[in-house]
């Protein structure tokens, strides 16, 4: 009888092996092909031919093997696979950016989806769900805005007001991740719909809606770049709306819910963050290995010399560390209570980016110069994993979870 | 189908609660009286009847329910837990010192009765293992030596010479954990029976040896003190030996076969030690969140100050995945595979010590002075953990252990 | 035109020299073999014949030389040292505990003297100050209270009422240094003398007061233990007075002025502490490289081991800096502006004891058991420096003062 | 008498003072513009006329104000200041990227030209010292290769022949910073002039050129980038040479001296790069508490959140300690024995780039996303600052010559 089974089950092994197979030999080369086309359409939020032709082909070939919406966790559309089946898998997509589309496994859209299925009409179904579940088209979640600290989401401020039968936006969104992309089709969108003093609870004054994208009085005002790269061409976009007006039926479950909809959401995509963490320090360190045997200093290969082994040993202890507690807090998601698996999210999300953080960082400093240039993905690895200690909360906003749940059996009072 | 389940099982889920009530209950505040009266007896290396009716009254309650010799794994006369079960128990007898003892899972006693019952003769057992068993007696490990260092096992030079029927001990011991007990009754002593330049392989120069404690030529010289403890009555002692002699039945397995010995006893010994590692930190933990709450500077309890919720949730963070960690060790050495298995305990060597120190260190700046002295365990706890940084080997060469092991796969060649 | 001149002095130069050649040749073995005569009086808190032997001799030495009272600074009857000159002898007299006492520059008597100079009555000076300077009694500073966080001083409890012409003192002080020393004569204490609810300004309900030791009515409870020393016979004594009575001018400068007088003494003992634990540092990285040299592992010594180049750079790094800022915040010291230089003396009290930590800590793994045992003065003086991590205020406090002047610039309102 | 004065002297303080303003007030601006321009000429390594125009304004106005050339240290030329005083001013041009440029103070031209003022001809000097002085041509400096551990310089391959009167180049060299300025004019270059197996010692094997740029056979592959900046116009090159012939006189000094021309060059310029390292973290500092000031979350400030003071205030700490370091390893220089300062030199140049990246870091962190994007320096900050723990030295090559110079003394045998 399972207690806490954290392994790979006999289930999920030969996908992980199919996905391992196909990231190793086809998709990490693909990556670095796929990314390097990025511009030469012109508008660097355009895709060239080639781009489509590798991605597609990709795609094509992992449908083919069922190799597919993986995150369809429970459904009879999908595996069926539990939060740590998937997680193994996100492990192994997650090694290079290309990685989680090839198999529709990619931020935003898994969240996104699971937003349309859950609380969607059939109207939104048809329109985006569908689509989506077949890679045909892609989503933004908009929710982080530039004027106010977003770490606190009660202070979002962008404004949904009701006017007869529909909805009028006003205001600013930033990193709005994947809305660069030229097939983002449909926007997930956190508003006000409550004024701050309007005496509805902080918690309550806000909605979810789902949009279509690119609607009039939509501007694209720039991509927000990180570490100088635009991510093109998915890109993390600031937009502009104003008086853009959609129907009632945009809002999603009620009024004042939204709240409810983004932590349903945040929970397990902020566990499929953590795991692509630990495949991107697998990678990290694969790289620093092969580095310190294949480069010789002062007479013997960099392994030899110093402190290398010590790091390279702290690296896997951190590693290893990080990749169980994010299995146990899949593995807490999959008892069913959210409430209890919360903590345990917010642990992991401090942790595995951290971890990440340093294996990457000590892999450049074994390459040395080339470490943080195009000769390496570590570069890219780093930026795209430093993003990850402010995405879906700061480290400081996750500690403060953490504590306060640990406070609790010492105190009555609410601390 | 279970892959790797790190849970508590059903069957260990009772005893775990049962040891913990009894540890929480009654143990902890008697291992403070019972430190407490540590000299009382004139020598501190010998009881006083205090100390001896707390410790045989709750060993006879443990008894009494069962809770008794749980390191018997896969053994008819215990309950035949693996390594992950122990474990689960192993963290709450670890919360104070006199914890493992009531229930008879002290070390180095563990190590040595697993010792006698593989490699003894029949009369070992009946003499030693027996009594052992029954919490009669206890025992010492002595392997340490003041003249080499012991991180690098091959150095040990303390001889063990045959003479007719007999061995010959001549040599220096220290940090034997235990002699100092006035009821140790045997050690188990690893000599140099080959010299270094006898031709015999490096790993085969060394042999194992049951032999009675305080022989005619066994001179106990002092006890090692740990930041000035000496920890009487249990003791760190420095022992020479001299022209000891013992029958040629002391040695264990065969000439030589010393590393297969110590191999064999040091793996679980690490998992425990590292496991009551945990519980150490859990202590520290609940200490430092009862006394955040329960003072005040500045007009706010001190949780509420400063970086408090950060540190405490730091430590949480780390006891999670220090536990997971070790676990997976503890399941690994379950799969019987010891080669597989040995980096898993290496790395959790290095990480869970490092990690308990750093929480004890944190709930003593909680305390202020108060954490430093008599009126908090919290000093005497690091003060012991300190040791577990180098005891079975030093965080460096356990390192070194993990980094080979991360390497090979890189390398034809031996790094 | 010096404008911060951190070297030493010509002036101070040949003191330095001097100190330090007494120190390393004679002070630090008088020092083991002072320490190892504790308790040999029967009484921890009594001196042996031989203790007295050591002491007094290595004193008059040290006066024969004129290598005494190095702290009175700017004054006639000493050197008149600047702060920064001072701080290079208290480096070199930190080296262990013994050290500052033999040339006078002990604490607590400099900081107590420098305040009986300030603020004490004529009839104070002849009978405290005058046998303080010459070494014949000694002192202890009564501030911190069981159960307060002392961290913030204002909550300091223990009374002081005004009856008559006498002052009646009830309450406890512990972590009262050096006031187990059966040759401590005198007292400096802070007092509540207006009640939390008085309508005083917070600052103002203490005052400072000078009582003679062990008058009627105090009782010395126990000495505080730092990681199981009692630091014996210095002592952190935990003291109960009831209705102890001393005459009014036992108060020094005025009634709700303690705080004036304890931030006058603070700062520069803070400097003193910090330098000594650079002394310390120093001291626990020359054992280091020492045992590095001379114990071989795996055919090599251990200096070439691993990441024992690394270590010990980055020790000398730490230690280079932490001096520095240290005889930063005594240059700005010697500058006069108190307020100026308080964030720096709060950084160095952040930063050095840290730093020595660190050091000794590193110095203690390189050593393995050795360095938590007698057999290297390494433990003991990790157990000293640790207390420096809160007294005079915890670093939390200390980053708090950093951390406040650094905002200040940025805003006009008071964070 | 001065000792170690760390101060700034009264001749550089109104110097400082002029290039803070000037900095701050302008040149800080500009640097987002200028480099705002890059690409707009269509090709990254063109400059548009309004970069000529901002670029060229700023060093027209401080060479009118005499703010020029502060690295001439004991020139006629220049302002004769010491390490010392220069560093002061490094820090303050260290704020931004276009900074030094503006005082013409860049690297590696100031490296360069100290390079042809010593070892030049005086055709050299013509040609390539005047213009450099007057901020009319640029200059790189050829070390790096792509194919050997470049940290150990004795592994450097690239060949130059002697073929009749010429010099007769051939091999790669990268990170070849400056080369892509439109501007650079002159290539300092060291090549092996002897085969590993000439039995020519290993540090003699390399000679020191000075050759113009971009003569027939040298072609520039391609820029490194630094987390994908190109860095343009500036440009670490990756260049290869076909048989690139140069005269006889392109050698410096003599056949064989190449390590004592960059040892002397890299020396000063490790202490300038430290010092510009804490101009950009007290920069990030800066920001972080307008930040912290300025941002709400709830209900309060981010500065009264969490562990935010306790970040801000280690910041300053840390920065205070690097700046006092790298101030005595100037001073050190000063003092004229550059075997005594180079451990100094290897000590800051470990501490300052760690510490300004965790300042940066923290600094980003406190911005959330706006951290790493466009919106405010830090992430380009971050990434210019990473390259500087591998440029001149890995931190590992820099602590192995630290640890070596800390164990001479208590050895007679080379460590």
């Amino acid at each position: 009888m399972s207690q806490m089974d954290l392994g790979m089950s006999e289930r999920v092994k030969p996908l992980v092996e199919k996905v391992r197979r196909m990231m190793q030999d086809e998709i990490l080369a693909a990556d670095a092909e796929y990314h390097a086309e990025v511009g030469k359409a012109g508008d660097r939020f355009k895709f060239t031919d080639r781009q489509n032709e590798i991605r597609e082909g990709l795609k094509a070939k992992a449908k083919e093997q069922g190799l597919w919406n993986f995150w369809l966790t429970d459904s009879e559309r999908g595996y069926g696979l539990n939060t740590v089946e998937y997680a193994y898998l996100a492990e192994e997509m997650g090694w290079c950016v290309l990685g989680p589309e090839i198999f529709n496994c990619s931020a935003p859209d898994t969240g996104n989806m699971e937003v349309l299925e859950r609380y969607g009409t059939e109207e939104h179904k048809k329109k985006w769900l569908k689509p989506l579940l077949e890679g045909k088209i892609r989503s933004a979640f908009l929710m982080t805005e530039p004027d106010v600290a977003s770490s606190d989401a009660t202070n979002l401020d962008f404004k949904a007001e009701k006017d007869g039968d529909e909805w009028v936006f006003n205001g600013e969104k930033y990193w709005s991740s994947g809305a660069g992309d030229p097939r983002c089709s449909v926007y997930i969108l956190m508003a006000r719909t409550a004024a701050r003093d309007s005496g509805v609870p902080r918690h309550s004054q806000h909605s979810m809606f789902a949009i279509e994208a690119g609607l009039p009085g939509v501007e694209i005002l720039r991509p927000m770049t990180v570490f100088g790269h635009d991510d093109a061409p998915h890109g993390h976009m600031h937009i502009r709306f104003t008086n853009v007006r959609v129907p009632a039926d945009a809002l999603l479950i009620g009024e004042g819910r939204g709240f409810e909809v983004s932590q349903g959401r945040l929970g397990p995509g902020r566990i499929h963050h953590c795991m692509r963490a630990v495949g991107q320090a697998e990678r990290a360190l694969k790289l620093m290995c092969e580095r310190s045997l294949n480069r010789t200093a002062f007479g013997r290969p960099l392994a030899k010399l110093g402190a290398n082994y010590d790091i390279i040993a702290e690296c896997r202890i951190a590693i290893e560390q990080a990749r169980l507690l994010c299995l146990k807090a899949a593995w807490m998601m999959d008892q069913g209570d959210a409430r209890a698996a919360a903590p345990y999210i917010s642990q992991i999300k401090v942790a595995a980016p951290n971890m990440a953080l340093k294996v990457i960082d000590e892999a450049m400093q074994m390459f040395g110069g080339t470490g943080v240039s195009q000769d390496t993905p570590l570069a890219d690895m780093y930026a795209g994993m430093r993003t990850l200690r402010f995405a879906d909360g700061p480290d400081a906003v996750h500690r403060m979870q953490v504590a306060r749940k640990e406070l609790k059996p010492y105190t009555n009072t609410k601390v």
